[in-house]
């Protein structure tokens, strides 16, 4: 039995992280859920999955949960620090953090030095802190279970391979739903055609990343901490169907593939029971019932965010902090309708120019610089408005 | 540094097995070669590769080799029966089977039993005495790698993995020269263009297996033995572009697959460094040029030899044996012109219908039923005559 806590419970991985706990109630036990403030669903997963501990992190909901909550065992905390110390206890097996953004990175780094292995959702952490990361998880002979589908695929296909046979990885992109629209209509892009995604049903956040293709260039900060990977190492291919999460072609030219439909219930499942492949009811790929797959290269001109992912990797240190910070600044803004669509890699890109470079930050220089980027990008938007 | 015999040098399979080994010096060295009758191709390959023995089966043939080797160390022996004393030797450390037909059956045998790992291309080895090859493995703790281009494919995207996991394999196949031929059309078809494969270049027997779709019906019954799985774990689907050279589904609704231009090289050369995928430089896929990928189910009406396939597996015991070498003949009758295209699954289901149906066995028996089908043939043809 594995003891599991879950930060972000309510959210779209949060809730499919549970629909997999509820297929295996033999294999994975809740120990905690998180949430950050809806706590009608936060009540219902607590009846059904008896953790002993929920946070919530808006304060002024805790009251509401408490009355609800009171004939069971429950204890209540709240806040962003009562998140932080939860993330500490050393007493479950597996984290999964599904927390949306930079907010994640710090509740990674405290279940890492506590010795739990953690299932990333967030990628954000490794964007802003990598370096860190990989250091506790040396340290502390720790494990960190990617979840993003794609960083799935390429960990599946390393399985018993050797990582210096690497060629490349290949990782997949949908393209997003802006793949074949016209450069020259970027500038009438509306938030709901953003909100519609081609393949996958997920948050509002990386669907916004997955239009710009952000995304895809967070993800390859994401696989160069992962697998210990250069630059040059790490591809893009566009896959509009969804099918090939991701590839490795080794040093003889041969190629493994993870492949499977666009659900996100397989990644966590085997984040979750990693190395075992638990026996599933979730729908299987027909092929003969697959459209052709089709590949395309990304086109950089349209989705500069793309660009500005590689750049800040080349950079390094500071630049993958504001990078990442900076983005969940204008994906905000642009979710609450202040800024247009193609700002986004604008405000991002000013940013990165105008931060001041550290090498090597620590993490409370991460947090410094993210401050920064944070006011940065809050007074060009309020020039904007 | 490994050592290295080969069966079948002057072949598809063995000449491109002695380029990956010219590609690694260092890696494999050549201890024999056999061919059947090409002369002027083994002295070519002897000069290079400086085997200490090659055998070469028409033993009118081995007058001239003498001649022309003269000048040379190598020791020249001719005929079946030196062939298998050949096969037995136990001062290599893999022997690359890569005769035609059934032929390489007892060579295989001979060769696991002295204690040899194989890489096997001769399917048909499997497929007549799979039972008898398997309790050798076990019994000797010896390896049989794979060459097959599928079955590479499946063995690669197991490394690592439990195969009690596995939900089923997908062996891959193009389809064939005829796969959009309509059916009516089927007793028109000539021997030149069933010689014509749409994507590999190979041998005669398997091209014209490939044209039958006998090939894939072959490679679910050597899947069965080499992976140990039953007949509804066996899988086809026809994928024209043969780039996906086949998968795996494991419970969790996970697929892997394995992918690479269509050229043998490939698995020939992982089967010669298994664990190891050593740096190479084979044309690599670039996704970017490559067009659609589709996928349809196999149409077992117009090709039947699929059909008597799984049939022969379910039947079991004598049935692949017979299945097997009534193959073989058929398909050396039609490359001589004496057969049509349709008469192969036809006479292969007589000889099935017709034979004496045997349980379990063994290798002189397996070689009588050989004999019985070879002869049911021969008559079958000569009346068609």
């Amino acid at each position: 039995m594995k003891n599991i806590g879950i930060l972000g419970s309510t959210g779209s991985i949060g809730t499919q992280t549970l629909n997999v706990i509820n297929q295996f109630p033999d294999e994975f036990n809740v120990k905690y859920l998180s949430c950050q403030e809806n706590i009608h669903l936060l009540i219902e997963q607590t009846k059904k999955y008896k953790p002993d501990t929920i946070c919530i992190l808006n304060e002024r909901k805790k009251n509401a949960l408490e009355t609800a909550l009171a004939n069971t065992k429950v204890k209540i905390i709240s806040g962003r620090s009562a998140l932080l110390e939860l993330s500490k206890r050393n007493d479950i097996d597996l984290m999964m953090n599904a927390l949306v953004g930079s907010s994640g990175m710090e509740p990674t780094i405290e279940a890492l030095k506590a010795q739990v292995d953690v299932a990333l959702s967030n990628k954000e952490s490794l964007v802003m802190a990598g370096h860190i990361i990989n250091q506790i998880i040396e340290k502390n002979s720790v494990n960190l279970f990617p979840v993003d589908s794609e960083h799935s695929a390429i960990w599946q296909c390393l399985i018993g391979e050797k990582k210096e046979q690497i060629n490349k990885i290949i990782l997949t992109g949908s393209g997003g739903p802006f793949r074949q629209k016209p450069i020259e209509d970027f500038n009438k892009i509306k938030l709901e055609d953003a909100l519609k995604h081609p393949n996958w049903e997920m948050g509002n956040k990386i669907t916004i990343d997955s239009a710009s293709m952000m995304n895809k260039g967070l993800e390859v900060i994401e696989a160069h901490w992962l697998f210990n990977l250069a630059i040059n190492e790490i591809e893009i291919i566009i896959h509009p169907q969804s099918i090939i999460h991701s590839m490795v072609e080794f040093r003889d030219g041969s190629i493994k593939a993870q492949l499977g439909l666009p659900d996100m219930k397989i990644p966590i499942q085997y984040a979750l029971s990693y190395p075992n492949h638990l026996e599933s009811n979730w729908k299987k790929i027909d092929f003969t019932k697959i459209n052709d797959l089709t590949f395309e290269k990304p086109d950089l001109e349209k989705f500069p965010c793309i660009r500005l992912a590689y750049e800040s990797l080349e950079e390094g240190g500071s630049f993958p902090v504001v990078l990442n910070k900076a983005n969940d600044e204008v994906v905000f803004a642009f979710l609450n309708g202040m800024i247009h669509f193609t700002d986004i890699p604008n405000l991002i890109e000013e940013a990165l120019n105008n931060h001041e470079f550290i090498n090597t930050p620590d993490l409370e220089t991460i947090i410094e610089i993210s401050q920064w980027t944070t006011k940065f990008i809050h007074d060009k938007i309020s020039i904007l408005a």
